[in-house]
């Protein structure tokens, strides 16, 4: 293959690029501060940091010489030659006329109250005060309204908030994934939980020491290829991932000493995420490119899930981490074996909290999600109504009362941070992680023994080759597709789930 | 007295001068995670970014259309008729003139090399490796001449980097004060250590746990009046006071558990730090102008080392505080007096490390990195030559040998950090301590008293009007003038330090 010189255009934009995503960056390790060590009386002064920083990058996305740039790369030999870099253009493309579209003062004024609801989100969910984070939701939905009406495009107003999570997604696409996912796993829930035996949960129940949790979950991320000399794990209310930028990824998680699985479960989901980070190409020539970044939040959640649920709650997960548990907690875990373990946290139980949630239940709990924002960003639902909608389908949907609102709308971060069209890439992800899995088993013969030897390099090694690498050269439709050899499915998703769930209740 | 309404020009200046300070308080966040959580192989993108911000600020410092600004409010009647908008335009003008002289490449390169400059320096100084700092030291000598030669003025080069911490300062005054002040300073060590008896170490040297410490440091800092809910206190190899922004301000230190008074003094004097970051007016129309910044770092000094040491290392304080300190370490004080402690922590007594070093030599310490850097901006001292030079000094002002460079001349981080100029100013707040309390003693009859009883509130609110509220409005001599009658002198200082170390020492 000839060599070509570098396109001059694209250098050039690759640079300007890498000065956004430096400022980006910065917003970022602010936004991880006001989660973890932020006083609570900086407040005001953060959301002002963050409204400047957003609109300097703002102004770097939506610069004239950007469009100049990229209109002369897509007129470029030398970059439609190179299948990476016209990839690139083709995304750069696409964000930078999304971005255009949306005023520098809209995109202030979003950062700056969203800023300030997730504070006030923290302190309702604290009190369980839905009406005083109830002006803020109203605020965030008519925000996002305004920006999805100026970028336009989609079927519904609610396709273009989800296009900026999952790239080319229709909300009417999703309902027709969904509909027929949430029948299957409802009727399967429903039969697990009539004729399965429950699984006993104690496995689940000792004491656990935070600290001891901590030090368990630091080395389950080492373990599993996380590294922690670029990385952290601190703790947050909402656990999330940060990647902060070269060489900083940011974990955080939450601790409860009378269930120590949510805590590690918690810690591996946000590792994967972290692992995703740590695997894109960020350091060099595509910094601030759509080369350094993911293919999506699917595809992103994917990760997370993958190590979460396929990984960590596989029988020869515990066969490796039980005795190493079992010696951090001081022999609490000493009665009990790897296939106790594995059946304890594979049971599926409807619950109110969706991160803690078990694989079977949880995709219910993000379809209820959508359907209420779909609806607020339609107008079809008022703020006013979101706590009676949420408990309404709680109830028809999991068969649940929700005892107060900090155990229901208000539980997730999500609408305070502005992200709406946020939720239906959660379940697209355990859809992709279960027909990833398939492939990737076919591929490492032995995969799951290794693990039970506290091998997990063959599997990182793979995804990072086969996903990490490529960052967002392919839309995640066309990189299943690719790696894989079919088209999403949710069939893959639905087997995996009656191979853990229904060994654990006893069910052939 | 008429109101007039707001000059539109100083209101616009204002405004600019502001989305500056916003920038400065993101970077002043990236520096303080830099020294507290950010992984280690985050180091390059960070240099990145603090690069860039420092870039981003310079622009707006120097933009013609401050210059403009400032030139429309000193030609502006409504301003001059207003002292402390005067005085802001005065400093507004000055920091401007100063500024422009830098070019921006420049700006960022210092920015830039520096931060991996303090990456360097953090582990050179654990590994006492001199050599691998040495490069750093270099271009960080090299970068500080080169600023100074663009900005110009003063008598000598070092003139001018003093200038940016203590405005008005000359490399040869600070001579003239500090030649007599360490001759008396010496022959007064000499006195108590031949003439005197050393006082019983044993209450400090009892077994203080590391989060016994750390609660007992937040409730001092709750009583002296720092608000915790705009600040916090984190764990650093080397203590500091990082006023972020409005509404938020970080401490740090480091504890020793077999020497809890370094940590309980290392967090008293970050916290008088603190103190003024949260009295000076942040919040509001002055942000951003120099009316919302402290009248210098001598001035700054001066506050931290009254709560330190003019407050800390009294007798009322130790009537008030050893009953507390008894619980928070399970008994370990029991056997001693408030005289005992009081008669501990005056002791004097040469020792090797400058911010455990007491009260008697601290100024020696200071003096000598005055000599060194000096020498080091003349030309007069090589990189090569610093430690041999650190030693030689460290065996003549103090009769110490240096075991090695970590306890020597790698002990501090402001040559890594590009803080040339700055130790000077260390030694002026003591000078302007003492000078002050005398003031406040006469102002505050029993103000002693009621330390013992734990009220600490009079003496800030007198520091709060007197010196706090002003901000930069006074050069911090006149500042001291004013509120003491007098130009800055040493003799309240070496009476301040006979008061209480001949007493500790059984002398007259």
């Amino acid at each position: 293959m000839p060599m070509t010189a570098p396109s001059a255009a694209y250098t050039d934009l690759a640079a300007l690029r890498s000065e956004a995503a430096t400022l980006t960056s910065v917003g970022a390790l602010a936004m991880w501060d006001q989660e973890t060590y932020m006083p609570v009386g900086a407040g005001a002064g953060r959301a002002a940091q963050l409204g400047l920083l957003a609109r300097l990058v703002h102004e770097r996305d939506t610069s004239p010489r950007v469009g100049e740039l990229i209109a002369a790369c897509e007129a470029d030999a030398s970059v439609a030659g190179d299948d990476r870099l016209a990839a690139s253009v083709r995304e750069m493309r696409r964000d930078y006329d999304r971005e255009v579209k949306v005023p520098a003062e809209l995109v202030e004024e979003i950062a700056s109250t969203c800023s300030r609801a997730q504070q006030a989100w923290k302190g309702a969910r604290k009190a369980s005060d839905f009406a005083s984070f109830k002006p803020w939701l109203g605020k965030v939905v008519d925000l996002s309204r305004r920006k999805a009406e100026c970028i336009g495009g989609g079927d519904e107003l609610y396709d273009v908030l989800l296009d900026e999570y999952e790239p080319g997604a229709k909300a009417a696409q999703i309902e027709a994934v969904f509909t027929p996912l949430r029948e299957r796993l409802g009727a399967f829930i429903r039969d697990v939980q009539t004729n399965g035996t429950k699984p006993d949960d104690a496995p689940r129940r000792i004491h656990a020491p935070t600290t001891a949790q901590h030090d368990l979950g630091q080395r389950v991320l080492k373990a599993i290829g996380f590294d922690l000399d670029t990385g952290r794990l601190d703790v947050t209310t909402h656990p999330f991932c940060e990647g902060v930028g070269p060489g900083d990824t940011r974990l955080t998680t939450r601790y409860r000493e009378d269930h120590f699985t949510d805590a590690l479960y918690g810690t591996m989901h946000e590792g994967g995420h972290g692992l995703y980070e740590q695997g894109l190409p960020k350091s060099g020539p595509h910094y601030g490119t759509p080369l350094a970044h993911s293919a999506g939040l699917g595809m992103h959640e994917s990760q997370s899930r993958m190590w979460e649920n396929l990984v960590g709650r596989s029988l020869s997960f515990w066969r490796w981490l039980l005795p190493i548990a079992n010696q951090a907690f001081c022999g609490a875990l000493g009665a009990f074996s790897p296939e106790d373990m594995t059946r304890a946290v594979n049971t599926c139980e409807p619950s109110l909290i969706r991160v803690e949630a078990d694989e079977g239940t949880y995709n219910l709990h993000v379809m209820l999600r959508f359907e209420l924002e779909r609806s607020l960003i339609r107008g079809d639902l008022s703020v006013d109504d979101v706590p009676g909608a949420w408990n309404e389908r709680m109830k028809s949907m999991l068969g649940l009362d929700v005892p107060d609102d900090a155990r229901g709308c208000l539980q997730d971060v999500h609408w305070s941070a502005g992200l709406l069209g946020y939720f239906p890439t959660y379940t697209l992800g355990n859809i992709y992680a279960s027909q990833l899995w398939e492939t990737i088993k076919a591929d490492l013969p032995g995969l799951e023994d290794g693990f039970a030897k506290g091998e997990f390099a063959p599997l990182l090694d793979w995804l990072r080759k086969n996903i990490h690498a490529h960052g967002r050269r392919y839309p995640a439709v066309e990189l299943i597709e690719r790696t894989t050899g079919r088209p999403p499915e949710p069939d893959p998703l639905v087997r995996h789930l009656e191979s853990r769930i229904r060994p654990a209740y006893g069910l052939g």
